[in-house]
């Protein structure tokens, strides 16, 4: 047995603690009577100066471009951000590492070089880029919420391909962000750095597993994040905390030397992408790091050398055809917010010329079951023989991991039910391409892009995923492998998102989940939708999402 | 239990006896006192007319012209090719379906449709393919050497996607062809239709496990082939008979719908590719296949919607770096024929300008075990409850199948021996991806390519590989999933290829296959390497062949 998890957590809270400056804490007596909304509080605490607002107010395209013509220095804009981050720390518990000292002389490097030839080092020169746990940039441990990982160090040569692109391209690392442990839940809360809260209420979940750089982005505590999703852990928190998020195709992004909760699990792609929120700086990031330049394909194994394309839609303006996934995907019905959500995406996608139809979520239940079954069949030993060490004890939504571990290293998995996991989810795949493929009709091309809810919830209430999981909306999406971004539509309102008059519950699960619904409770959290595309058109997912985001604006 | 494996055998000889019409089969007196060299048969028998020999000879891609133009119509080209390939299975055994009046009607249509409306239907208007026996043409059997398949009718959804794209751009399919069992052989054997014969030397092997087609075109029975490689099954058999054979990146090709050995496997991907005596026709049919017009990743969910590129090597005409793998792997040294290929090769290149240096096979022994042991951890009990089924006895190289298979479905797979295995490969493929990536030095770019041995044999004598099995030479690049192309370099020859004077063996298998070498039997068999490439750089590797093949003809 080794050491207590509680001893490790204590070790790693102290040097979170030790690395925070003093000056950027809000003072205590501003952490009492918080409003529900934190987003507000950077600027209605009279903790930043003007010139700091503006920074971290600013989109990170805007940033880039104002470093880049020299209005703004990458350090001015680093100590903004470091300085929010920490108050973003001390309302939500979203950081983990943080890399202060070499961020800001990372900082005064790229200005200097800056000044000195006139040029920037690459696309994203100068911008602080806040990471997910599971990106190692050594030597700061990567604890991914567990305790055996929590003060490890790790070595030069482990770090994350995407870091090291990253890098090259200018970008100045800062802190990393909290997530669940082993990055298998929908909120984030570990034995190790303890719970992240929202942002927009703070009662109720950032999401996960990518919850710490949802929350942060939420805050203002960075313009631009990087997470991982194998079942939703980018667009979960993107949801939860009113962000644009890409998930994309395997393939596109280098995922070699990200830390995985589940190693060498494969049954299930597990991708990184940004998030941010605006969808301008999506684009820049994806251009920037899938480019001849940064050349990932020469570096990673799985990657495809194919450059970022531009302006995929053509003709240009062009009239586009979306399935829209209403109120319930055979499993679980959604909360009334984001049924509104739906609507006034298809009124504004209508209005603008655009078709939306009915997309039915057929096997979308059977995929997400055969997903979540096979994280619990790949994931019980490697999650459990690592938390058993230090006396973790298991988070009740990740029970089931618990139980097939005990079922022994043979009592779940042989070669032949691999090989018919493999041959269902194939088979899957094969059948949605071809339904895909039959909406072309009547002289009309197939079906653009799927709209659907992300999540039940705008974002739940703190605690409730224990007992109600579902990433059942995200998780389809990652069985088939297909792109997929989120898009802010709206706020939840209390007086025009009443309780359901008459619900009448598919499951029991789905009457718990619509049973915590309460306008009071979840008024003002974000409503946050997903365009997908089809498999590999990453590029058109941007795109499509731009087309939806204008609507949306015109329509308001 | 089944039907015994010996009578579906029989039911399926009869009806491939059935199918064939006697005004095509040579006469009887012309079976006898046979030349060790059956390639000249076609060409010596009488059998066939000028205007047959004429169509039998040329490359697929001046048939196709020919059709094109009306000098030839499909008709004649069909029948003669189905002529050659009754000729062809005679001599060598390497015919399962034989579909001769639907691919004479079919042929008949097509001459209508481009007499009425002058336009051809497809790249591939016209052209007779012959078809491994993988590829599912319903409703014909698919036996894949397997008694349970071997007499069952396939349903018209079965249909392999690749077929179906075929026959979109005007193929004719008139033949499928023999694998070993399961296709997990590499000699072409099986309880159902026996064993397949070399065409070059009838003594020796036709390969595997694509061995039907090999022999089928070299023997002149079939202008293209489709064959398919898991660990070397296009390769192998395109070595010992002479052929140019692409085995592609995953995901170049669509796969959905091939009858597998070990379906439900995807630790290492099979593939498909097209296998020729010309390297024209093998470009021509990789053009037609992944373009837009086919657009085969709207049919096969694994299929990158990125079409067939031409001109890759940039500038054209630019002098080339080539690693080669001289000798041996680190596991087996190949025989004294195909020392001389590679030096010839080595030789050309050198003077046609290109750099040709030593290129150590590290870890490729490692890689190659790996390979093997999944395919026998994840298709023992795959493989060996169909065969049992049917009283099938286990060939002597597939022996670690049943000692797997009688381990039990838990005693040799668990989720964490899973993950681990997927950890090693991965690891491999950046280890190379990396040593690839650090060949690029003193201003010069990366290597553009690996040339290597594709066996240690030029064409083994028949049944030695049962009991000295080695595919390792093209395993390790199904492994790291890099695109490769066989080419055709000379011929074994007793007068040059001596016996190694001195040879210390790295092991006991690789004494027993240099002892093997005999200069006198292994004269005239076909000496061919291997081109590969970087993972889906697969329209390079074509190039590279033909800059490999122009310069060895220009020294020759």
């Amino acid at each position: 047995m080794g050491q207590n998890y509680k001893r490790i957590a204590e070790i790693a809270l102290k040097r979170r603690e030790a690395a925070i400056p003093d000056e950027y804490l809000l003072p205590k007596a501003a952490l009492t009577n918080l409003p529900q909304n934190l987003t507000t509080i950077p600027r209605t605490s009279g903790h930043f100066t003007t010139a700091e607002l503006e920074i971290i107010e600013s989109n990170a395209e805007d940033i880039l471009l104002k470093i880049k013509e020299r209005k703004w220095t990458s350090l001015e804009v680093t100590k903004a951000f470091c300085k929010a981050a920490i108050v973003a720390q001390q309302l939500t518990n979203c950081l983990t590492e943080i890399l202060f000292p070499e961020a800001l002389s990372r900082a005064k490097f790229l200005d200097e070089h800056l000044e000195r030839t006139g040029r920037v080092i690459g696309a994203l020169h100068g911008l602080p880029i806040s990471l997910k746990d599971c990106m190692i940039t050594p030597p700061h441990p990567s604890s991914i919420g567990m305790a055996c990982y929590a003060n490890e160090p790790t070595k030069p040569n482990e770090e994350t391909v995407l870091v090291g692109i990253l890098a090259k391209l200018g970008a100045v690392f800062y802190v990393k962000t909290t997530t669940p442990t082993a990055m298998m839940m929908m909120e984030t809360i570990s034995n190790v750095w303890g719970e992240t809260n929202g942002a927009y209420h703070s009662g109720t979940s950032s999401g996960g597993s990518t919850g710490g750089e949802g929350v942060l982005l939420a805050m203002r505590g960075s313009p631009l994040g990087v997470g991982t999703d194998i079942g939703g852990s980018i667009r979960i928190p993107s949801a939860f905390n009113g962000l644009y998020g890409l998930k994309p195709t395997f393939g596109r992004f280098p995922v070699y030397g990200t830390k995985s909760g589940i190693s060498g699990q494969d049954f299930i792609y597990s991708n990184n992408g940004p998030m941010a929120r605006s969808l301008e700086i999506l684009k820049l990031y994806c251009r920037a790091v899938i480019s001849t330049e940064a050349s990932p394909w020469t570096l990673d194994p799985k990657c495809y050398p194919v450059p970022w394309r531009g302006d995929v839609i053509e003709p240009k303006g062009q009239k586009l055809r979306f399935g829209m996934v209403f109120d319930n995907d055979g499993d679980i019905s959604v909360h009334p917010p984001i049924l509104r959500g739906l609507e006034m995406t298809k009124k504004a996608l209508e209005a603008a010329g655009h078709e939306v139809f009915d997309w039915e979520p057929l096997h979308h239940q059977e995929m997400a079951n055969d997903m979540n079954s096979s994280f619990y069949t790949l994931g019980g030993a490697a999650i459990l023989e690592l938390t058993l060490k230090h006396d973790e004890p298991v988070f009740e939504s990740m029970k089931e991991y618990e139980a097939t571990y005990k079922k022994g290293e043979h009592g779940t998995l042989g070669p032949t039910k691999l090989r018919e996991m493999i041959t269902k989810r194939n088979a899957f795949q094969k059948i949605y391409l071809d339904r895909w493929s039959a909406t072309a009709k009547n002289g009309k091309g197939p079906m653009d892009g799927i709209i659907t809810p992300v999540s039940p919830w705008t974002a739940p209430r703190l605690g409730i995923t224990q007992k109600l999981f579902s990433v059942n909306y995200t998780g389809v999406w990652n069985l088939l492998d297909y792109p997929v971004c989120t898009f802010p539509v709206t706020f939840a309102d209390k007086n025009l998102d009443k309780v359901r008059s008459t619900f009448k519950p598919l499951n029991e699960k789905d009457a718990g989940i619509q049973a915590d619904y309460d306008p009071e409770f979840y008024d003002g959290t974000p409503v946050v939708l997903q365009c997908v595309g089809r498999r590999l058109e990453d590029e058109k997912v941007l795109e499509m999402t731009g087309v939806i985001a204008g609507a949306l604006n015109a329509l308001s």
